[in-house]
């Protein structure tokens, strides 16, 4: 099933509109390119209007946020919301500032996003607005508790939007259907931008698998960690975070529908 | 004759001023350094004023483009057509919106290009304003006809620019002289910012031969093309598309002009 | 001593605010990853406000420099000022440009800064304003004159601020201490951001390590040199400029204490 899901990106090539941060940028352009989708980025109001519609999914990143953005970033919303083309949300240091916190909220509010992913406190700002000691990475020692997974099927249900929550284990979950996934690997979080590229593959999934946006973005998760994974495995003596990147794209862009298929670890809840 | 040109950028070190997109920016000052040119990126409309005048050559690139870019784009294009220094334009995604055709158009008249260099739908769209139904990276099945091949040459009598266009094979026209290109790998596609870093490493080239623009064109994309050959001779099992563009600018830093003179590829027309 | 500082890093993982270029944002962040510190880049002047206040320490890096982006920069050292956080700030291009002199100098009058980094022509720029011919790299022929020195120790001086300055051999002086830093690779000139990443790292040391700024700029000056020398020793047949960039990042990810306390070869002035 995941692998048929990774052949249909390949196969249909869907063009992924970003609108994203200045910091990762190149690495979701080449992560999108290697998952076998096709990355634009276009920000500027006038070029949404033209861009948006041509655009099989929509990914909205707040990492590096401009105030001016967020403007294209609504209208891209709801072009992709009137054709019916899915669009993520990854609410980058949500909860660190009000100025992206109440950004994000009032996305969600403007936009009928089909998924949201974050780390937990991104996540929970999203409702409670908390502040978090920390930028815009992640604890490794977030932990998925029952009443972390009860919170995600409640704020799934109430949005309508897939949520996912990334951390030491990741959390895919649309109320009805609650999956844990043990792909992934701790150095992923030692690379700028693991998380932003997992969005980005999120949408190319998404955008190629529309009647299926759940199993999608569960297949972008098994398949983004797997590849943390095997990438892991390939570093050599000396090799560090730099190299550990090149090969988590690399290895997205050598990813076989059969290794997904055998390597993907997931269990329902 | 191409080694040599290649040896007077490693000799004049050009500086080459870029106006360009924030995805792929890195990866050209990373080019530029590798082909032995000095890269420096500057927008503010107050940097243009002192920077251009100082640079060899001007590389405007219309990714990710900002409505409020295009007043930069313009007077640094007015300031190197005052100074006689090449001008290149990569009208990145025109004819994929009307800001960017527009632009790109806008461009085309306020400031003589010495170089435009695009794939086939972009370089039409200069022309026409026709839409293409993707975004910003070129089908590899673009072949040059006859009919393509008439167009460009009229395109560049008309414009008095020469005129690059890539694609499966590339062509670099002035009307007088037109060569097809055979460098080059299609697996380059797969890497973003590819087309960008090749006009950044024309402008290079075109900065340190300003005696003779057409064949710096032309030692230029022959240049990029034999990089992304050798450069996919290297790739080892589970390199993917990242290593690769590694390997890309890798190439271009280790490229001799004997190298160059034995690997370059090209047919008069 | 040195390796203990970078034990600090490690141990506390410093939050680093950086408001600089799009160039070399992704290549900083992985850098100050690898090295032990955890990166933010936010520049919205709203985004300021809630970010800065959280972070250990403040990078200021004028590359790529908009008009807009001063204020959010004033800003953000007022509040690091306040709260007695280290501000470093990296002039980029400062004396290629009147905006970048300009501001350079302004943000020095509004600013106290902790430390500044640049090659000579900068560091000269923000007292006399000279322009230099060349764009944003540094001439590898600069070399540490008496007279040089001299100057450093009086800008050290009259400013307060920590002055390393990059060349063949780094300098470090807080006007009573002088250091000369003899670690490093001519090839690091190659590689575009490496200037900015040792702004970034040493911003991470100083975050880390309050209570010693002038030994924590000694240990980033030669940690960063340190790392670029070993990284060239591991450069294979056919690496260039690009692979260099990641072995770099990689070396900093693997740099141990004990090796940095072995490797750093400075010598007071």
């Amino acid at each position: 099933m995941l692998g048929e899901l990774l052949e249909n990106v390949r196969k249909t090539t869907p063009l992924v509109h970003s609108i994203t941060n200045y910091v990762t940028s190149n690495d979701c352009a080449n992560a999108l390119l290697a998952v076998g989708a096709s990355p634009v980025m276009a920000d500027d109001i006038d070029d949404i209007r033209d861009i948006t519609p041509k655009s099989a999914s929509l990914n909205i990143n707040i990492g590096t946020l401009h105030k001016e953005t967020v403007k294209s970033m609504t209208e891209a919303g709801r072009i992709s919301n009137r054709l019916r083309n899915p669009v993520i949300l990854d609410p980058v240091g949500s909860g660190a500032s009000a100025l992206r916190t109440e950004t994000a909220k009032e996305l969600m509010r403007e936009i009928k996003f089909s998924a949201v992913k974050g780390n937990i406190s991104e996540i929970k700002s999203l409702t409670s607005g908390i502040s978090t000691p920390k930028g815009v990475d992640a604890g490794l020692s977030d932990s998925l508790t029952d009443k972390t997974i009860r919170f995600a099927e409640e704020f799934s249900e109430s949005t309508g939007a897939i949520i996912i929550i990334t951390g030491k284990n990741d959390l895919v979950t649309d109320s009805r259907n609650t999956y844990i996934v043990h792909n992934g690997h701790p150095m992923m979080s030692k690379v700028t931008g693991t998380g932003c590229m997992l969005s980005a593959v999120t949408a190319a999934f998404m955008g190629a698998n529309k009647d299926c946006p759940f199993m999608a973005c569960l297949a972008a998760v098994c398949a983004f960690g797997l590849c943390g994974e095997t990438a892991f495995s390939r570093l050599k003596e000396r090799d560090g975070n730099a190299s550990y990147r090149n090969y988590i794209i690399d290895e997205l862009y050598n990813l076989s529908p059969k290794n997904l298929e055998e390597g993907a670890k997931y269990e329902v809840r």
